[in-house]
């Protein structure tokens, strides 16, 4: 049986309740694909880091964070190495990059990734500052040391955007992309139409737990214009950065504006949305009137959609509805299943 | 470069769209997947045959049955051997299912199917009848003869639903399916709604194109059964045909109810689910009542929409916004394409 071995690079929410996937289907995985998985090493910012190269116990691994916030410095596993050490002098095949976003310059993130490149690793990363701000060097990168490298997660956790058109929109030339990318402006929007103020929909946002502390990145439009560039630069190769997005936030929206736009039977919405214009690619973010028939009008809670336009197969919605942190989760696994299919 | 032959069984609408989508990419997959696609044997019910080892002028083939109604018999590539005859005599590599379906039976095309792969040719199929009839059956003979068997053209054209699921959804168990299949339905209901009579509906349906001389089939909900028992044979290994589906077509829907639901803030709708119940799958296919809130209110037009839930990756939806016959040949397409992948 071939082995394959992991090395976490930040060990949250999304990369727990991956290695509870790991845990339920490890034994599926080796019976129907022929690979032994073994996370080698976990890395995190404050909480120490694991490390084992027989493979860590998960479960154990995942009880020390949440019960205890942090590793044990007295489990065997425990290791002092931080994750750049562990990323230069650890065995492993393939780096999972989950570190924190830093949504303005895609460090520390970028540098890891070229890190595990440099010693041909195969990457996943389930952070979209990489992909946002580096993504064709990286790509060229991967090309040029021949290794996997796969960013499902980046948008719309593991909902297959990127794979789908990928794998199974194959010859198709896709013309325009648009979508409600980002929960927070959505939610908050939608709890105006019903008639809340700005304060009590951020308060309930901040209760449901997806209105950050400072909730600017995401109201003045950055979390989408991030996502957004990812879409464009993967799937309609546009070479951009966040900045180079047309992006308006929904801090200007009123609720005297979302009442005019009921009246004349529209909801607001934070539109992304990526067109070609002269053999160029533009992005832009901003809130836009949605008349109540259309489809994306109803993108409610914590819920997403892509559009994706091709020259073969015309106009595709893809919606995922209210997913959890379990969706992350698998964003990041099925990447690790298709660098095992695609590697060998 | 490899070679690849191809017999086209059949040759209606969907067969000349992709037809002309061969014309316009294979350069493209000669260049990319070293793969030099040749129709060596076109088919049709009526109208003769046309064969040719070398290739068949495929913009000849369709300029003759488009302008002229039939292949003409004194082309040098005019064969008078029937569909069968085709499938079991003349040498080619993948068969291509495009007969006309008869949905009682999925016959000539499930004999068409097996004759092929008898012979272990590899099958590509837009025929719903097929999978829905004899799924089971034609998986296993494909397994046994080791040949691929693809069929996303059957459900929402080349929208990927079947192979969304297989290959961008490893390891996810679904466990409920429900959309929108028949456009016919949802056209007479939507227009209805909009205060038109049945009379009026049908009448603007058969004006533009896609309410048949006979409805019948779409108004008792026969077609929309059979897609749900294709996409619950596929998805959820059920083993069932149509007359397994618990079917309530639309005609007894008056335009009372729907303007009753309408007051209630609700659009009705043929509805397809299928769910499991005491481990067994059970499928249903019924006009429902449907929240205006609700993203399924709005699927309009010619557009359809499948949701998929899974194990681990919650609720997706993806809709087909306004297909035209493009749409289907993409099917076929990229269908055949995954032949050249699979194969060697």
């Amino acid at each position: 049986m071939r082995r394959l071995n992991v090395a976490m690079i930040g060990f949250g929410n999304a990369g727990r309740a991956f290695s509870r996937i790991i845990l339920e289907k490890q034994k599926e995985i080796e019976k129907t694909m022929d690979c032994d998985i073994r996370i080698v090493a976990i890395t995190t910012g404050r909480r120490g880091s694991f490390l084992c190269e027989e493979g860590i116990d998960l479960e154990e691994a995942c009880r020390q964070i949440e019960e205890e916030g942090a590793f044990r410095t007295d489990s065997p596993q425990y290791s002092k190495l931080t994750s750049t050490e562990v990323i230069r002098s650890v065995e492993y095949d393939v780096m999972l990059e989950l570190t924190p976003l830093q949504i303005f310059t895609g460090q520390p993130a970028i540098d890891h990734i070229k890190a595990a490149m440099q010693r041909k690793k195969h990457v996943v990363t389930a952070n979209k500052g990489p992909i946002a701000w580096a993504y064709k060097e990286l790509r060229e990168m991967a090309e040029e040391k021949g290794v996997c490298f796969y960013y499902e997660t980046t948008v719309m956790d593991g909902t297959p955007i990127f794979n789908l058109t990928v794998d199974t929109l194959k010859f198709c030339k896709v013309t325009e992309v648009s979508g409600i990318l980002n929960t927070t402006t959505n939610f908050v929007l939608e709890e105006l139409a019903k008639g809340a103020s700005y304060e009590e929909a951020m308060q309930e946002g901040r209760k449901r737990g997806f209105v950050e502390a400072d909730p600017s990145m995401d109201m003045d439009g950055w979390d989408a214009a991030a996502k957004t560039t990812a879409l464009l630069n993967v799937l309609m190769h546009a070479d951009i950065t966040p900045r180079d997005i047309d992006r308006t936030g929904i801090t200007a929206i009123t609720e005297k504006d979302i009442k005019e736009a009921k009246r004349r039977g529209c909801f607001i919405k934070l539109f992304c949305r990526g067109v070609i214009e002269d053999g160029k690619v533009v992005g832009t973010v901003k809130p836009i009137e949605v008349p109540e028939q259309e489809l994306i009008a109803h993108i409610d809670g914590t819920s997403s959609a892509v559009s994706i336009t091709t020259d073969l197969m015309g106009k595709l919605t893809i919606v995922e509805h209210n997913p959890e942190i379990l969706q992350t989760g698998y964003g990041i696994f099925s990447d690790l299943i298709r660098v095992i299919d695609h590697s060998k």
